[in-house]
């Protein structure tokens, strides 16, 4: 059994001002998703304690096998919805929970509509009592069907409350108003990153969103499921980047910091496109099917990261195909990993 | 002192088809604010039983005074953001609690998200246990500053996720998807009105808007503050008109009920005219003052009601100045009222 696929492809970090996290504690909510588990361990390598909050919904233990036995990294199994005492002092809390994949989130709807509103604010209060500061894995979805592109941190959105997403959508809104608040009424040091579509390893390979579905299927010799006509686009960060900009985020002092600020990779391609660029990394010689767009699905959705440049000094550097080829390999071990386990 | 203003202008509300009320348990949240303690009289008036919930943060026991005796008539002092046992089964449920004016939802920007958000939850508990309909008073505030005019309810809205309307404004539309997700999930049987500006008696003299600010100010022989340059419309539906609307909407029992509804009245009117309109219907003196607009403050808010009209065969029928006609001697007794009690 391979378990080491979350040291081989996370070791590409760029450099960012991390020198507030060495010898502080840092709780990381959702600290077993794909996401989280970036931070659990960029966290521990740079010297920081590690207090990973996770209730598994779809977090999954293999995504941290290796920093169980780490003297620094602490695993709590709990659901944010339950306030918790950390049972320590926390300088920062990352606040990574919720399923974030459509189909996942979807199975318990009113789930994650609390652990992303109730959750939130009991870890706001967390952070108000212990004066940790606090960072919210807020998304892109805030911006529903957006009607501009690219989408910029004053655009306001165009949301349904009343649909499939909304639990998602409207949880994540309703959280950034609560981190609003918390900070302008009880002086909570926040920070609210919009999250567009990010990739790499320690993705759950059955979370159901594109890059994972089209890798696994081409590493299986399955076709690869196009919803709709393949035509609307999308922006896809890898991981690395993606998880440097929230560090910088985190950790950066100056300016207007308490405002959302916009991280994803503005290069902006169709689903068609990304299917075929993975049918080439993966050297498969799968097909494509299309099947019918699920309702209330945005056509498009590209980042305007001027401020992240701006704030932060922060741009994404791997390009799509690159950060396919990088993610590939973890897919492949997983698969063989679960052939392994299910054999 | 005069405690009847409360019966002497709320009698003119015309035929709904609530054949649904009579005899039924009605759970009123918010039942002594504006809104609340017409709906309460309307109940007990069709040989309802009426369990009215409030806390009393800006409801006012004036407002539900002459009802305290009646049989059918309990009042509860509660905060519905603590979930609570009515302690007698309930067949509907209107859920109206929450400040709704700015400067009363913004003394606590924590408490009124709480109270829409986890509030509503905890009704929408109630209503699954307990098989009762539930209707949640929802906003045009939804739809933030919006676009388009008028505001139909396919608009998906205009509002910031961070400012000082967002506790309202997000914990409203949070709200909504906490109701369609019960429906959807959980089988609740459900009604939404999206609300407009509303007045009449029973209005908080002190609540801070424009109509309640200017019949005041008008009584008093004080300037009436205009905010901006006044140019800024706003649609105003008198009570009985609106009252009618929820009721309707409530015991109705056809189409797509459970989708949300626009009640208020389209006719428009700039601030500066309903000033003018107030200073005639008053016979005041008093002259018109400017102040700047606050931040976030809409533009531009007009009902489109086709759907009412169609799906409820709803409109409003009182014209704006015979509305205003009919209250600003209700805050003619308030303010003699509040004159002797202060005395």
């Amino acid at each position: 059994m391979n378990r080491t696929t979350d040291v081989e492809f996370t070791t590409r970090l760029r450099a960012v001002p991390t020198q507030g996290a060495a010898g502080r504690t840092v709780l990381i909510a959702g600290g077993a998703g794909f996401l989280g588990s970036h931070l659990c361990r960029q966290h521990i390598d740079l010297g920081a304690r590690v207090l990973c909050v996770d209730n598994l919904s779809t977090g999954r233990m293999a995504n941290i096998a290796l920093l169980l036995d780490h003297p620094s990294f602490r695993f709590l199994r709990h659901d944010i919805v339950t306030p918790f005492d950390p049972g320590e002092p926390v300088h920062f809390i990352f606040n990574m929970a919720s399923p974030a994949s459509p189909p996942k989130y979807q199975i318990d709807p009113i789930a994650t509509f609390e652990t992303n509103v109730i959750g939130s604010e009991n870890l706001l209060k967390l952070a108000e009592r212990t004066g940790a500061r606090i960072l919210q894995a807020s998304t892109s979805e805030v911006y529903g069907e957006p009607e501009v592109t690219p989408q910029a941190e004053g655009y306001r959105g165009n949301v349904q409350t009343m649909g499939p997403r909304a639990c998602y959508d409207e949880g994540k809104r309703a959280a950034e108003t609560l981190f609003y608040e918390f900070h302008a009424r009880r002086g909570v040091d926040i920070r609210v990153a919009r999250i567009f579509n990010t990739y790499g390893p320690n993705m759950d390979p059955d979370d159901g969103r594109v890059v994972s579905n089209f890798i696994v299927q081409a590493l299986s010799g399955e076709d690869l499921t196009i919803y709709g006509d393949g035509s609307q686009t999308r922006s896809f960060c890898y991981v690395d980047d993606l998880v440097a900009g929230l560090m910088t985020l985190m950790y950066h002092d100056e300016g207007d910091i308490d405002r959302p600020v916009n991280l994803g990779n503005p290069g902006e391609f169709t689903v068609r496109e990304l299917a075929e660029m993975v049918l080439k990394v993966t050297g498969s010689r799968s097909g494509l099917v299309s099947r019918d767009l699920p309702a209330d699905d945005p056509t498009q959705r590209r980042p305007d990261i001027d401020r992240a440049r701006k704030l932060l000094g922060w741009v994404p550097k791997v390009p799509l195909r690159e950060g396919l080829a990088l993610t590939a390999p973890y897919f492949a071990a997983e698969l063989k990993r679960n052939a392994h386990v299910g054999s």
